[in-house]
């Protein structure tokens, strides 16, 4: 078991760049190489370790197994004037995501708003790194991705449903932007594989065993258990987090003719691949809307900042330091990060090694 | 305390007609009476009681006390191809719901999809209606609305936001419709209002004090506590539900010029009136999406019966009938008491005969 407390610090840029040699070794054309390496490196800054260059591995697999397009002919096979289908060809959702993302955006600035279902697409790194790029252009945006099965249902016993995120984000006038970016599962999967890790307990909540039977033992999970949708159980509204979940299924998947539910294809080795198709690849949902097509821009921004401090001075919880405001700990992290670089525990480390033996991109341990 | 066991039952028709004529008693015009008592009927029928004719009595009393406006010149006041923001003119949400829905589904019908967000509007039901309307025109149709404070920030010690619904739904081919109708708060409120009468403790993770303790006394709900976002608690996700219901909250009353957050002017008489305004009236947001703007329709529709096939085949967890697919129970209960009528609890029905005696609208108890 690696020493989890040991980590060594590198500076974001020096890991966004060997992340792009790393794609470009495998035939990705330089920009497209570029962007996907721009998504895992945000993932980083913002503190969400388990989506950045940690996840620079599976990428490679996929790339090694030949299982992912290194040059797609991303294109749109439908639309309207407000709304589109991308197929992406079967590329890198970092870089699949982003290109559906633009057009989503266009769409907004053109007609009031835009909206975009992709399909055949793969991973596409945080969902929160699409409405913060609808944000440089003063757009409200959204992002959905259906996922690799992990969820059961609401009195379920088997994976069903990704842990299907939703991102949206809105701007702020002097004050920063609300950020939201979240899994529509109870937890996310890495704290499971934490506690795996350290051979912990979970949470009564988090997982239920292969009989559909609540445990707290993370073991469970992994002998053919699943994680439990957001409301964890009846009491506590599972039913709702599940419906989060299919809704999400349906808009990415169902809308663009991918993969859904049970059989959206695995992204790591060791997952079983689904023995049927429905569609082709995952898929994704993007949203922006033009802030000027309802209300006045600078209105809506100062709205913003003023919900942002009344939300911000609810009166605390006893033995707590209040509600934080959506974003607001990614956007700290990233802060602290773009100075002070991005700390590596020692298996990602030796990942990122077994990459640059692999591949012969140079990347230099401190 | 009344015997909750004890109901008579009314036909569906018969109610719609009488909540019809109490609305045209205080000048609502015949056609927009009879749309806001569909909208009351309609929750009736599916089973959610406590937003059908059970609220008569508020409509009633804010009607009495000049505080909605029976003939709103609603209106749209900013738009673009695919967007645009309603002002309700004060009017019945019932009446501003229904006609803002259907410009959302024109704009859908038009560019490919449709989003409209509303101020200066009253409650406006059940959320899920929008989108069964919706549906009737084969778009996927989405509703949500802000509503007066009751839920408090995860970490936060007072009420801050409303139960802000979402819902969404999407069309099968053979197979009945997928339907999400969703508080972003833990439970309903009337849940805890039952246990109260009923004098019984709630569940851990529905609400807390007024310290922000979590409590399972409803009495110290009222006492100055709050409900608890979906997720309860931090570690099962308490922000992710709080982060719902902002998203809700800033895409109806921030984004249409609204009262937002903790400054949506309340629905019943006995709750406290915000010292504060910071808009008009409380929110909507409408969506509508084109099926054919993004894949083929049929295609779509025959998906989505295999994925509520699919999902439905989900093994069970032990104890359990299985995982339910979003909006069969109410669809169940519309197809019962469309045959065998609305059951009305007693001080429901003492609530009609209060209104009736008032406003001379003849109703007669069996």
């Amino acid at each position: 078991m690696a020493d989890e407390s040991k980590s060594q610090v590198f500076p974001s840029d020096y890991l966004k760049e060997f992340s792009a040699k790393v794609f470009m070794h495998f035939g990705v054309p330089r920009s497209d190489a570029e962007q996907a390496a721009d998504v895992l490196a945000k993932s980083d800054l913002r503190g969400i370790d388990s989506h950045g260059v940690a996840r620079l591995h599976t990428y490679f697999d996929m790339f090694a197994l030949g299982r992912i397009n290194p040059k797609p002919d991303i294109k749109i096979v439908r639309e309207k004037q407000s709304v589109a289908t991308v197929d992406g060809d079967n590329g890198l959702g970092l870089v699949v995501g982003p290109k559906a993302n633009e057009i989503a955006m266009e769409k907004a600035e053109r007609h009031g708003s835009g909206w975009v279902s992709v399909r055949n697409t793969n991973h596409f790194g945080i969902a929160g790194y699409y409405p913060l790029k609808a944000l440089e252009r003063d757009l409200i945006g959204w992002a959905m991705t259906n996922t690799t099965k992990l969820v059961a249902p609401l009195f379920g016993a088997e994976r069903m449903l990704g842990t299907n995120p939703i991102a949206i984000a809105f701007p702020g006038f002097a004050e920063p932007p609300i950020v939201i970016d979240m899994a529509t599962s109870a937890v996310a999967y890495g704290k499971i594989q934490i506690a795996l890790r350290k051979k912990t307990q979970v949470p009564h909540g988090w997982i239920v065993d292969k009989n559909g039977a609540p445990t707290t033992d993370p073991g469970d999970m992994i002998a053919g258990g699943a994680q439990l949708p957001l409301g964890s159980e009846a009491d506590l509204g599972g039913h709702k987090g599940y419906a989060l979940g299919a809704m999400v299924d349906i808009l990415c998947a169902v809308l663009s003719g991918a993969n859904w539910g049970p059989f959206a294809p695995p992204f790591a080795l060791r997952q079983e691949i689904p023995a049927r198709s429905v569609g082709k690849g995952i898929g994704h949902f993007f949203g922006a809307m033009q802030i000027d097509g309802f209300i006045d821009k600078d209105e809506f921004k100062k709205q913003i900042d003023e919900w942002r401090r009344v939300l911000g001075n609810t009166r605390p919880a006893a033995g707590t330091g209040g509600p934080l405001i959506p974003g607001d700990p990614e956007r700290e992290a990233e802060a602290a990060r773009s100075k002070e670089g991005i700390p590596l525990l020692k298996p990602v480390l030796d990942d990122l090694l077994d990459i640059s033996r692999r591949t012969g991109v140079p990347f230099e341990a401190r």
